[in-house]
């Protein structure tokens, strides 16, 4: 099989300890992965921090599976001045894009099986001229894709996805459609079946208010919004359920019951999802013509370079991102 | 100790099998209760269930104690018609009510020491002259309350008080102030002192928005609600912190961090405390001079009289009751 890309990140960053410790964990038992960053900053970073970890410059992701047990595979991406930890710099800004951008046409042309991106920072890119809201907008540019992309946060437990993601709850609301709400469910189905191997994707669909509006009694959007939007995906054959109560249906024997949540509002999908299992959410992207998978936190400036960083999401990336690679038809 | 008192409910709920089970369940370990119910609605309920459970009348919860272990203390209210299972009935309402009032009563007084509630329909009470909008405003005004009864959802994981409760999420918004935070805040600082026995107590406020606002990139509640309450209860010497992004204050190390959480609506609550317990969750009523807990659940009347409802939140909350009865101060 082949290996998966792993991104630089911001090398301001926890990414690049994250990385010499998943390398550490997976080594004996994979995936195997390649990393694009630069060599010189790894190995600076693995002395400072008493890793043992031999890197292996590399030319492409042909022999990394190969080398992986013996060395980290590393496909040079230079930075223009050394990484400081917990200091952005804007100077490194073209090698950070770089990374991502290599490791994106690395899987369009199938020589990875996927792109696992380690956390960026976008204000420290725009000033390099990265004009896209993210990650997801940008390799949906890169890859050519036809699709929204929609973000999944999947953890063993549970998968969810919000319809409505980086606005104010106010705006969440204000902004809340029918045609989001089918658009997101549908591209969810697709990649239930295509990416993860489930023939019969069985999706449950949150209510927007409390006991999902309890009849009308405490909102209308539950008849007004989402009614229509179940109907018109049932239409199409997708087996949706819901508006369902949002308090009742991430219990354990609620989530049995279905394969993916769709929530309304950000927090409806990611308070279940951190409270049930903070350490190993996956941050997935739906609709990419890549798989993509990337771990479910920030740049962490505030701790960057102590060693105290858990590579726990980031591994959990790239071990589904490998799942998904091997599902993907 | 005092015994509890413990009311009637909807009879065509799943109040008196669950009554009946809780008995069996604690008889021998306590803490021992009195049930404000009809005797022999009881009786028939039991055969039908084929759940062995003596009776004994009694006229006052004096005796109750002493009793328990053999036998469930009845307090007599009758009903004027036969209880049929998942039909309310609006000639019962005056029982349920007095049931209610009764008990209440007896806790104002000391002769027991906190109500727990069973569950009602309070459409079904309205025709019988009940309006209130639920069983805690009623309570309030029997025990002539002089603070705002406040709702706290309490699991041994975790406490949760939501500042607006049945309200839709668009009102519910609208609807936030700080004077609402400040009052619900600090009367659930006063109970945790005197109900629950915690000294110095810790209280988590979560935010409004995603990532608690992001410095106002998502939302301004935080900045111009939120932290003004906050300010101002830390000026009244009330240890709170916060707003917190409530994607992440619900984790098991988040939560070791406060003695209870205060939400910003109804699922920001309920959704940790349902998905982490969903069976252990009790309602305690704060700002009240008694002693109220209920089950975390409603009449039931889909599966009233099968014998399938559990008895855990039942249980659950007579156990809570008793043990804020035993600090109360």
């Amino acid at each position: 099989m082949a290996p998966l890309a792993l991104t630089m990140g911001d090398p301001a960053g926890i990414g690049g300890e994250l990385t010499l410790r998943a390398w550490q964990e997976l080594r004996r038992k994979g995936p195997a992965f390649v990393v694009l960053d630069d060599p010189a900053r790894l190995r600076t970073l693995a002395a400072a921090m008493r890793l043992d970890v031999p890197l292996r410059e590399v030319n492409g992701p042909e022999d990394a599976s190969r080398l992986f047990p013996d060395a980290l595979p590393v496909l040079p991406v230079r930075l223009t001045e050394p990484a400081a930890p917990g200091q952005p710099n804007a100077a490194n800004a073209p090698a950070i894009i770089a990374s991502i951008e290599q490791a994106a046409r690395l899987a369009t042309s199938g020589a990875v099986g996927g792109v696992v991106t380690n956390p960026i920072n976008k204000a420290a890119l725009y000033h390099a001229g990265f004009n896209h809201p993210g990650h997801t907008e940008f390799l949906a540019e890169i890859t050519r894709a036809t699709n929204r992309p929609v973000m999944m946060l999947a953890c063993p437990a549970l998968r969810v996805v919000p319809v409505t993601v980086h606005a104010s709850l106010r705006n969440a609301i204000a902004s809340l459609d029918a045609n989001a709400i089918v658009e997101v469910t549908r591209i969810t189905h697709q990649a239930l079946i295509h990416q993860f191997g489930i023939a019969m994707p069985r999706l449950a669909v949150a209510g927007l208010n409390p006991h999902a509006g309890e009849s009308g009694a405490l909102g209308d959007e539950e008849t007004t919004i989402i009614a229509p939007a179940l109907s018109q995906l049932r239409a199409d054959g997708i087996n949706v359920s819901g508006p369902w109560p949002s308090d009742t249906m991430f219990t354990a024997e609620a989530r049995a019951r279905y394969d993916a949540a769709i929530c309304m509002y950000h927090d409806q999908a990611l308070i279940p999802l951190k409270t049930i299992d903070m350490h190993h959410g996956v941050n997935v992207t739906l609709g990419l013509p890549i798989v993509r998978t990337s771990p479910d936190h920030g740049t962490a400036y505030d701790i960057a370079g102590q060693g105290i960083a858990a590579p726990s999401s980031l591994i959990a990336a790239i071990e589904l991102a490998a799942q998904l690679a091997r599902q993907k038809t």
